[in-house]
């Protein structure tokens, strides 16, 4: 019997304090000599994106910037944008962008994996919804995070909203995986307690997700378990204290490992459903992670194995004495972690209106993360999961 | 003050019963049409081989079979009768080669990467040993894993017998990591207990090694222990019935983990003192590990912290009281891991002369592996860690 598990992951990760310097040294034998530096305002007023564009020019590659990402939650028409302005900057001999650069958190490597794609394959962004449907490889991408959690620096999916459909869309393809990817801490300084406290939840989701996927692997499964450690051990601290460069480090890390779990072990409802509601409401994702991941577990926890939710509950510090406990305790303890660092914990608090559920678990049930979520749900099931968590 | 861990990784990695078959599509928007194949006799006569043809012809790929591996440790020659034999092949319109396949061990994966360095960067083999001394990326090469445990499918590390020297040559550069790596379950059938036994302790090794190495991270942390727990709880399975073909899955997932921990948190002096045993005796790396990583530990344990040792202990299922202790313990594990899988547990067995000691003392030294040891050893150190593993 088949019974195959890829992992993928940019060739070349540059993590730690101080690792953009060695973006230098990665980039030189390559003779690259012309970039399309993606981006927001915001990145560029934190002055992140010089530091890139003096890396660029000792390695004398001329580069241009389009910083028309205008809201945290990548968005079909910025891609189009982009493009648009990227096809006006081509020179009069037709030189193309050799790669892009992309700075910034999650929205601005999933707009940059767009460009890349429709810059080599043609057509439209809507054209490669789905899994695999490139048909040859990006553009190359090197995706500097200055917020860990989504993890797109490291995977090769990009998700953007599409308006036209209220929905928002998935691509993955191992040919748009970033070719480098940089996590430096000097970036994430910055990061203010509300982005902190979301995208941690975000790590912990990827980590739980993926640790009860279908697509899990040994690989992924101990990323997933340490990385949910890191969240548990240094979220809080990261929270409270954005000067505390340890529990930034720590978290920066689970971030990666993070990525690299939902990347090749993939995700679940939990994902399926706050797709919907960020299509629908521009909510935070973390936020909207953190008040269904509890609801989710229990639906799901009819499919997976006792020892692993066993092994989620201990992670989290927790003794369990058997399967339903343990589901109550990581019920709990999540929440608890919510409370601390200022998420709601329901839905409502969010914002999600009772009305749209009905159109949320329509659109949700489609979402390509349900395909790899371990229990099987109707739609009714994913209503009544929305219900529980309102 | 920086602190920077890199990770590198090939970009796609195939793993599982029957993953070779995803090569077809990973192979398919590359357009690649003429590849060289290195690798040896006995894998041409074990079918490997032919498996691998038959997706080249599927894709239009024509290729040439460079089968002049002449035993189980890459070495200078076999590189240079490999690159004659790669120009010797070109064609009429001097078109080359457009990738690398190789089909092994680690031994033919290393062999392939010091083609594809000399292919781009011209020169010869030797003008790149060290860190990062190749200027153009190597002709990109695809890793086929028959042999789980050396890792080097994984790696973008070469190791060479430099027989002029009497020396293991090392070169190491992220510009020549495979861009694809196989680990297909279905290659591992045929492994002898003997392969099974000596690469199951390399992986031992690489976890310990990588654990307490001083470019560690918490990626290769989590990596390294769960190789670790996967070694102590299913090699000797898979060394007792090789059909036991779980045991054996869990061994290729250990094996890669390994090869990820090597990579990118380093080594230790057990590598670097192996590698000369291995250069003047051709005695199998995994005994020579074998004998070698309790003493090394005993020497290193005044640099490593209490808790790394402990860890090292629990995870190896004993409980141990303090660092002292915890050592004693492991030593006696290891020991008792290789009595249990044929392996001799003193360098005497293994044909190690007294009267070599003091060379092979000197080269390990200057081994480039002693650079991440975690504590700084002196000629007379290595000397006396030598005489201990007698
Ligand atoms: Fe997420
Ligand atoms: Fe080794």
């Amino acid at each position: 019997m088949e019974n195959t598990h890829d992992f993928r992951l940019p060739v070349v990760n540059l993590i730690g304090m101080g690792a953009i310097k060695n973006l230098y040294t990665k980039l030189l034998p390559y003779k690259l000599s012309k970039a399309l530096i993606v981006t927001d305002k915001n990145i560029i007023r934190l002055g992140h994106v010089e530091i890139v564009e003096e890396i660029l020019k000792d390695l004398f590659i001329s580069y241009d910037i389009f910083d028309g990402i205008l809201h945290p939650d990548c968005t079909i028409s910025f891609v189009e944008d982009a493009l648009t302005y990227f096809k006006k900057r081509l020179n009069i001999l037709k030189k193309d962008y050799h790669f892009i650069i992309s700075v910034g958190g999650g929205t601005n490597h999933d707009c940059a994996k767009g460009i890349a794609i429709v810059a080599t394959n043609g057509g439209d962004i809507e054209d490669y919804e789905g899994y695999e449907k490139m048909t040859k490889p990006s553009l190359p991408v090197i995706s500097i995070n200055t917020t860990s959690g989504s993890g797109s620096e490291v995977t090769n999916i990009t998700i953007m909203r599409d308006d036209s459909r209220g929905v928002k869309m998935i691509i993955a393809d191992p040919k748009m995986m970033p070719i480098i990817s940089v996590n430096d801490l000097r970036f994430m300084e910055t990061m203010p307690p509300k982005i902190t406290a979301n995208s941690g939840i975000d790590v912990l989701t990827h980590s739980i997700e993926g640790f009860v996927a279908i697509e899990a692997s040994p690989i992924t499964d101990t990323l997933a378990i340490n990385a949910l450690k890191l969240v548990f051990g240094y979220l809080r601290r990261a929270y409270k204290n954005g000067n505390d460069m340890e529990a930034r480090e720590k978290m920066m890390f689970a971030g990666v490992m993070g990525g690299m779990v939902l990347n090749n072990a993939g995700l679940g409802y939990v994902h399926s459903m706050s797709h919907q509601i960020g299509a629908l409401y521009e909510e935070m994702h973390g936020a909207c992670n953190a008040a269904l991941l509890p609801h989710v577990l229990e639906f799901n926890s009819l499919s997976i194995p006792e020892e692993r939710i066993l092994k989620i509950s201990e992670t989290m510090g927790m003794k369990a004495t058997d399967k339903q406990d343990a589901v109550n305790k990581i019920k709990h303890g999540i929440q608890n972690l919510c409370k601390d660092i200022g998420l709601p914990i329901h839905l409502s608090s969010i914002g999600v209106d009772e009305n749209d559920l009905e159109l949320l678990s329509k659109n949700a049930e489609k979402d390509i993360c349900s395909i790899t979520n371990p229990r099987r749900g109707t739609f009714v099931d994913i209503m009544n999961i929305f219900k529980a968590a309102m």
